[in-house]
């Protein structure tokens, strides 16, 4: 049905939730469409894209209804690299803490990176004559989803002041091709350095507000509970920007290999304006480390990869990893301390068991 | 000598380091100036108004030479809540996992919030006409000291997009009286969401650079090493904007209290454009936690103060803190996992001990 690798994590058919394992990531900084992990909360519309159509309205001086060929024709195209991270990302971690009812297990792999070309949200707004009143922009795709309550289209909202940044896209190629229906064609926004659940895929309607979109997925979903919250409206933390947070993503979790000179390799990625300065992997579960080789940085929006040798002992071993942000700042330690009812936002030390024989 | 309180923890008298007790900053956001804390590396200048003269040089094609007449007269005056922190704050609890030599035993008072009133900088640099081309803004003071390497003037930078964005103040008053030489009279840096020691006291030159600072306290102190790192310039990653952290205010480490209901209050500061939003209490060393009241932010650049009542048992109990910003980042756990070779940045969960009886 779709151009998906065979060897995908399914989480389900319908709505289709997949990721790929850990070790598909580790070739190269950017994902190849295929290995690309995919959330959806409802079934995948298709959307001929001569029929898409995108309205512009809210607080415009200047509503607008766009075809995919306006999009092309009347604004500058821009392509840049940048990762997506699904806020439940590492889940499974969580999981093992304490159990999260209704919530997919997610391991590693609900991140990817790829370029993206289309062109800057902030152009069309523009063209729209946005009102300076406006304090954030809403967009609304046409999946309607009975996961939200009650029954709505799948939406979410960004501060305008990051819908003005030359970085969100209205994008229609992802790494060189037309994307994919999966991935959100005819078109789609990419928030760069937000959490996935703010890159609306098959985009329809972008709206300008004075207060955060009312919708499900970004009033009441996507935020941080305290361990005895419960989800309502406007309860909890928002979740957007990204927050510092690295991983393993070679050699597998519960891998077996040659005792003796390994190679592992991974990634880290920085939240709001910094960058990756460190990555250490410990043997001893943090007691030691040693500092990665970082790979060359691949762009401001993008996770950075990292890889180092190390002499795995016979036997069982734990290869943690954690990174250290430009501004000193570091990852907190453990997921039972992470924990929470929606089991969002683990962004605890990464680990991988293995077994040298 | 200077208005200072009779109860601070003095860890040197020349350069006079001192900080006040932690209980004395818990009975108001604003920190009075004698009970401010104090940060020197020489002995501190005494520089009389009338003979203060600010160099603004570089890459300006305007340079200035200014008298604190000329900030009066010249620019717009701005009052802004700012804390400053240190970044040796809460060293006290890295020397417990292992020695810091040569380094001040700084516990939990090492910050402090005040008002400040001055121009800003960014004001006097478009005065200078300073260049597009340059990318960082460096102060230098004029009180030598040989513990830089070799002997120099006290000197920082901070890239020139915070040194143009308008909180970052040439200071000549600190809550409503003029700057005490203590704090940096007749005219101090103070960049606000940085560490302290980038806010340079008694400053006399500000210089627009193509890189940062070659002074060694940016060069090669104030700089995270991994354990096993050794100063160098530019070894390490360079502190500047805070981390997200809070701490206990009250009661103190090691008091004594009646069994049952106490109060308890701190302080939590939030790093970059993020706010404060929950700030959670333990009683059992992070176990289960209780979130506390937040007083009303006070500024963008300062400390939130917050408070809850506890149930104390009878004999000893670890209260413990941590906070969680606007993204729903928080605090790493232990600071035995931020040792550093220098001590800096320890922003691991807050705690005090306490005895009921």
């Amino acid at each position: 049905m779709w151009d998906k690798r065979d060897d995908m994590v399914v989480h389900g058919t319908d709505p289709y939730n997949a990721e790929p394992p850990r070790t598909a990531l580790a070739d190269n900084s950017l994902t190849p469409t295929d290995t690309f992990y995919s959330r959806n909360h409802a079934t995948v519309p298709r959307i001929e894209p001569s029929h898409w159509r995108l309205r512009v309205d809210g607080l415009v001086d200047q509503p607008l209804e766009l075809t995919l060929q306006d999009l092309v024709d009347r604004f500058e195209h821009r392509t840049l690299v940048a990762t997506m991270q699904c806020a439940g990302n590492r889940r499974s971690a969580l999981l093992a803490v304490r159990g999260i009812p209704g919530e997919d297990p997610w391991g590693a792999g609900a991140t990817s990176t790829a370029a993206w070309t289309g062109v800057s949200l902030r152009d069309v707004l523009r063209a729209a004559d946005v009102s300076a009143e406006a304090h954030h922009v809403a967009f609304e795709a046409p999946d309607v989803t009975d996961l939200a309550d009650p029954t709505q289209v799948y939406g979410s909202s960004i501060p305008v002041k990051k819908a003005m940044a030359e970085e969100v896209l209205l994008a229609w190629q992802m790494n060189g091709e037309d994307l994919p229906s999966l991935h959100g064609g005819p078109v789609r926004v990419v928030v760069p350095g937000y959490i996935g659940a703010r890159s609306v895929k098959w985009v329809v309607r972008v709206t300008a507000l004075l207060e955060p979109s009312e919708n499900y997925f970004q009033a009441t979903a996507y935020r941080l509970l305290p361990p005895e919250g419960e989800p309502a409206p406007g309860a909890g933390i928002s979740l957007g920007p990204f927050n510092l947070t690295s991983d393993i993503l070679e050699p597998d979790d519960g891998a077996t290999l040659p005792v003796g000179e390994s190679q592992v390799t991974g990634y880290a990625l920085a939240g709001g304006d910094r960058a990756i300065a460190r990555v250490d992997v410990s043997l001893d579960q943090g007691r030691t480390w040693v500092q990665a080789e970082l790979d060359a940085e691949i762009g401001p929006w993008a996770w950075r990869l990292w890889r180092t040798r190390l002499i795995l002992p016979e036997g069982r071993t734990c290869i943690t990893v954690r990174a250290w942000d430009s501004g000193g700042s570091t990852q907190p330690e453990s997921p039972a301390q992470m924990w929470n009812p929606k089991g969002y936002g683990n962004t605890s030390w990464g680990h991988v068991t293995v077994h040298a024989l």
